[in-house]
């Protein structure tokens, strides 16, 4: 059975480790086997990029920048062999890892700006012939922890940022999917970048405790689910590291009287049941304001609903694919009959779907619940499944008081044409991502992702902008030449000459 | 006696608690009473500017900026009374606590940009149609916990960005001398700032637990000692709040041969001596490259740091004033015992300083230590007193090393006229704030001020832009209009007219 | 007769030349008399700034911003003095005099942020161990061309920030209402701006030329009319001086069948008729879409039109004054003849308007003209008087060409509650400053003032983060130190030691 | 014989023109021949470029970048061809081409980041429930004449950044070396620009001319003399064009008594005669101070100047190649004659250079010229040959008053170790581009490139920042959303419900 492996330094290692299966969530096959780096790996690993530091430390940032240049050119042309990969191992369909995957490619875009973004601020006199300047230098080593449900993404959300300001980066890729991890970083190489740069470790938690413990690992970025990211949080920070650990999700989309519906239901289609609901910024719960806009909306959606198509990640007409594992396809399905047991009225149901020549694999299908409440647990608990909820609330402030009142504040939404409204959503509702008219509002590479309360753990978000700021450390300087002996001249003899 | 109280809501507050007695260094004497705020006193606080926050943060940035051009004013015309009694509870000179507070006013006026600071990134067209833009809200009720060395200064370079952002600030005063930090909150509200913004609670470890527990404080800003910085970091960060923590220092200066020894005398004599030493700025290690160079500082040192004077604060021809207690004048004392134990030579020793008139004042002369070496336990430790020590290194690299080694990084200084080796030393030094010519490279208010290893816990640093960044949260908004019905006016019909 | 001198090197001057009559507009009597500076007081103006500016040019910017913490303080002390000024000699209500007193102090408030908004970029490493930076350095001597209609808010549109910049300025005033501007600018010496960094000079198109011809100027910051505009800008740059011209307008709004009428109503009064139309800004045409928004905002404004007051400069129930002279309330005038002669329908004619106790004032009665064409000359043309003119649209996209043909592009607004037909004008309408149910789209201090079209000749908009631009040129230093000779020590042997 | 023709709509247009022969310099040749647009094929190109307008103006800024991203690649995969080009029409030695073509390119990788660098300032609440932000539009049709010193580097400065900020651009190459020109705009289309956004059109004056009067065409950039650019300059800014116009140059070094003499003479070497002095950032004079280091440098660089080898392109070994015609190379040889006439001491003579193979060709050998003073005309002027001349100053401050007298203000240059004196010289010169120890201080592409004086006419630099704001107009938008009538609900009745 193939194996995956570790990169040190520029290449890639299989030790003498345990492994661990890896499945095709379609069809409930081990495919491959994970290798689980022991302590001695990650430290080797650390060790290699704390000595590849220095020099690339020292390299001017366009020169960095053109690394992540011919990254971009590399990831393009290989685009196939990766969506091949995320497919295999997460499941999720063939346009849809392609979205992924662009997403991702548009983070190596944003870094190959690192010249501009790297500038400092110059400050001439501030006081008299003093000048202060700020430099945003880079860190040293630093780690990266991926979930399974963007292996391309979500660790180009990282290292290509953190590598561009100077760094060395860690990789540790989620267990399930990590081939799609392991190869993007093996471009790296290829693309320019001295080993020693860019390492991926694979394995669990111990890995992760090996860094979140090492002395030499400067700064943590995680993605992941809410405890996990707590747990990383403390424990980096315990440990001296800077981190920001992004966790869990729970996206409500407000549809106000004057939504247009058409809209509103193909928008909700995509962000509800895309990837199978496995995103942190799905959007799972449609809060209508106004029983006829609840009505309008569960008559607009439910053949639509009912009819999309779930299958294997190679057929381009399914909509979306199984969940990652049989463990999480319980889980999913467990939500639906709390809900159904708490009172909900469940419209479409995909608990019992079945696909063709697919019979072990992981899918629920499509679910649309109605009359949902928020004291249900489905609605309290990140569901993370093809399961759109429809909480019905009276006026736009209580549809409001509703998404405040969650612990979660990742992404919202509001469908409406009035100009006030969105204006006075936007504004006051406590949620980090907001969207109008837009059901998946996550930045564009140029902004930063990041939500807010148990969403995220930190003070900086996710790539663009704040990722700059996360990858380095302000140093400021303020310089005054005392002696003007050189300039006059007056006693001046040198003994160059 | 007189009482030192709270700010609760717009007025000073005596409840019926316990107190602690406050000192005059310079005599020795108690001359007031601190209140210690019980927990329900804190929590009342917190709930007052928990209340006033929804107004404060809907004032147009521009208002809450015109709230700090008046606080400006009214700093500038009330500097004899703060200083008063910044003297008489710190026990620094009149002279030393002007420009404290001036360099406090001086974040009063950047806060005053508030509107420019604040602008959000627009982008047109993040796709076809549709819009993206950034916004920094202010976070709710914020904390700061400020030390004894700066009871002027330091709180300013919190609240007045903290308020202008839009939060409401809850400030914890140093035990020691909290009485001009109250008086300038105080004046706060004569410039206008509604009541509850500002709230400031006196005591000590229970007033900061209760405050890091509490569930309503956002964000925590601390200055103080590495321990206490590394708990509180600790502790905030687990209660889910953003924090900043500020923690000791061991400045070093490196003495190049080519240095000019007038001008290096002259600035170290300010840097190491200015306020007793009890800055985390205070520039404490010399580290001359070459013994000529040392010896030529020696010499040029030992007769200016004899003469210095110390004594009380309102003889302005004094150099500096006493430390801040009976209890620190001792550990002062007992590390240069230590340092002369362990084979340092002290060239001027200020142990035995007698001040005429104040017998009982915890006075600590100036003290210049040669010979120092990087194993003795009064080079490892912050010493916070009037000591200057003198390391031999033999080259630059020599001396770089010995700096990069310290546990701490917060700030350091090059004497040389040489631009090579000022370029090579600001780069590679690992120390957050670098002055060149500069002994004191704190930097001005438009910049930002941090150290670097176990001198700063947290990603920002404190005051000038990165203050911004830490009082606000990113909040990214997505549009997309997705109807032209009103503007094609094809079907359009409008009950309004 | 009081005369109205110039301000020469921190005194006022008033030397052997021709006066000028200035008008109470109100009474058309003559209230003052201004001195006309012949070349020779120009020219000394000019080598005075010349000689000041070295010394100005050195200060830290943060110093310079101290001034003008000052100079707001004095501006807002002597509101009274200033407004009283303009009503004597502009006519406006002092209520609007006011207004444009407090628009004008934002930008001093913006300029005390120099210290920030002068910040160069730094980047280290352009290459290897080559470092490049940028400053913002003063240009030197500029001058500013300021119109009656605004005698203190478009001054302070210019000086403040160019003097921040670090250059030296003078000004030349209207004619017609200089006394305000000569006020003003004395203020700024007593803020404690050193003598001879600037100046006034009084005068008509002599002084203009002689300012315009003079090697020593540097830039030329003008308002006013389209032709003298153009007429500066060519003959600013033909002498090598860098020009910003900022000239006339006809702003439109579009009135949407959706928008709130009674809101468009009331916006529209105040934008129309407001200091009697004489504002660059006014809204001067009301272009509806549909008859029926037509109809009803005719409805709606009729009446309120005809009760507007208008009367003298001191009399607060007065919503505008007189115009500012007799020759331009016969042009008014004339302009409803002509749209009368042409066909359109005046719906409130102003014209008779005769106010109590002052029979002998320039005042022109609000005006509300309905039907108006395109080819009509009191279309094409700025009346710059109390007249509002709609005309009909049948859709938004002929509004919207209607407003691109127009030769000027200075401002518009849209009236709707519709966020898509709002993003879609403000995207693609041909006109530099946009409001969305904002009549008066005026941008605060912090953003930048610019038309397009024949309403600004230059680069760079006027106040704001343009304006820091404008008044400083960019220089770019790279830096290597090549020789690492000091550094490495290795042959030194230093002179001084 | 082969033609050069024009670029129009996305394919080589050969019309029915004149044409002028293209020389190749080396032999003296004629080898291609140049069409010479008539008005009609200039206007024809306008009014394509117009109709490509809108819709290039409406993609997302980052997928113009990505066209940048290809033609990067584009560019590099054929630096051969390209350099063939230039080397065959302009002369220059293969290596300086791939030099001129890498400078070139970077403006391409600056380009890509047209997202970031787009984005606009968004204020929140500049008043109560009123926010505003700004935009930065293209301008629509743009046009660039370049020179033939650099004719693919500076289209380079000018298309890239032109194109992404969304306008469409009409370049006249030099007539002397259009080939080069004419295949980079070709690449274009391959590298996925819509046919129209970028044209060419090839000619002289006549076609300048045209494109100076165009109503369609909205600003100019231009690189060229100084004469030229100041004609330029006045035509566009009269037909209401934005301009930025690049004219000619007399760069200095100065040499310090502490200059690492070495170090200068290899760095002038190339500032000097790299590329025949044909550079406007050619480093033509030396200033030493002090007859010690005149002596020494004049010593250090004879042999030097003396063994550089002149000759044809295509030969990697030479160092400099023929100058651009016949004409120039006697103009050249008549500025050495004129500075023998005046008295200057020519140290090594390039007059008779002989370059076998190539009788005919344009060629000047390196010429050293020691004594030459102020008043000389070969000092005066700028000569654009292979000619360094020394002029000796007494000390720094004579040094800079030399280089503040002359005419032009492009680039300057110090040769120093000391950190004082590097500084006092980069703050006080009048020079736009400085360097310290860096003889050609052009700057990056991510920085701006702009000399002062008579080097450039305009407020905007070219490339960098700069570019951007050059090439886009500020919109500035104020949006109110008055009504809350959907938000509330209250009487709302929705007509699509």
């Amino acid at each position: 059975m193939e194996k995956v492996g570790h990169l040190i330094n520029g290449d890639v290692l299989f030790d003498q480790s345990g492994t661990q299966p890896i499945y095709n969530p379609a069809t409930g096959d081990v495919i491959r086997e994970l290798m689980l780096a022991p302590r001695d790996t990650v430290n080797e690993a650390v060790s290699v990029a704390k000595a590849a530091f220095p020099q690339w430390r020292n390299q001017p940032a366009i020169k960095r920048a053109r690394v992540m240049f011919e990254y971009k050119r590399l990831l393009e042309a290989n685009r196939e062999t990766i969506c091949q990969l995320i497919g295999q191992e997460h499941g999720k369909i063939y346009h849809d890892a392609m979205g992924e995957l662009q997403r991702g490619i548009e983070n190596v875009e944003y870094a190959c700006s690192a010249a501009e973004l790297l500038k400092g601020e110059y400050s001439k006199n501030v006081g008299q012939s003093i000048d202060s300047w700020s430099e945003h230098q880079p860190l040293g080593v630093v780690a990266g922890i991926t979930p399974f449900n963007f292996p391309a993404m979500v660790p180009l959300w990282m290292f290509p940022m953190a590598l561009v300001c100077g760094n060395c980066f860690i990789l540790k890729p989620s267990e399930r999917d990590p081939s799609a991890s392991l190869y993007i970083a093996q471009l790296l190489k290829e693309a320019g970048l001295p080993d020693g740069v860019m390492q991926v470790v694979q394995g669990g938690k111990e890995v992760v405790d090996t860094l979140l413990e090492h002395d030499d690992i400067e700064a943590f970025s995680f993605v992941g689910s809410t405890p996990i990211a707590r747990y990383i949080y403390g424990k980096a920070t315990e440990h001296g590291k800077r981190c920001q650990a992004l966790g869990g999700a729970k996206n409500h989309a407000i549809v106000m009287p004057d939504a247009d519906i058409d809209n509103a239901t193909s928008q909700l289609l995509g962000a509800a049941f895309g990837s199978s609901g496995e995103r942190c910024m799905a959007l799972s719960v449609a809060v209508t304001v106004g029983d006829d806009a609840a009505d309008a909306l569960i008559s607009s959606l439910t053949d639509k609903v009912a009819s999309l198509n779930v299958g294997a990640f190679d057929d381009d007409s399914n909509d979306f694919g199984p969940l990652i594992s049989r463990e999480h396809q319980l889980k999913v399905k467990g939500y639906i009959d709390s809900a159904e047991n708490d009172g909900a009225e469940v419209v479409v149901d995909g608990r019992q779907v079945s696909v063709d020549g697919y019979p072990e694999g992981f899918f629920v299908g499509a679910t649309l619940i109605d009359k949902v409440t928020t004291t249900m647990q489905s609605y309290q608990e990140e569901i993370f499944g093809p399961v759109l909820q429809i909480v019905r609330a009276k006026s736009m402030d209580e549809a409001m008081a509703i998404i405040d009142a969650h612990q979660y504040g990742n992404g919202t939404c509001i469908f409406t044409r009035d100009g006030e409204a969105a204006r006075y959503f936007s504004d006051h509702i406590r949620v980090g991502m907001v969207g109008i008219n837009v059901p998946l509002p996550v930045p564009v590479a140029y902004h930063s992702f990041g939500g807010w309360k148990q969403s995220l753990f930190g003070d900086l978000h996710a790539y663009g902008p704040d990722a700059m700021k996360f990858y380095t450390r302000r140093k400021t300087i303020t310089q005054r030449w005392p002696s003007a002996g050189v300039r006059e001249g007056t006693s001046f003899s040198m003994p160059t000459l």
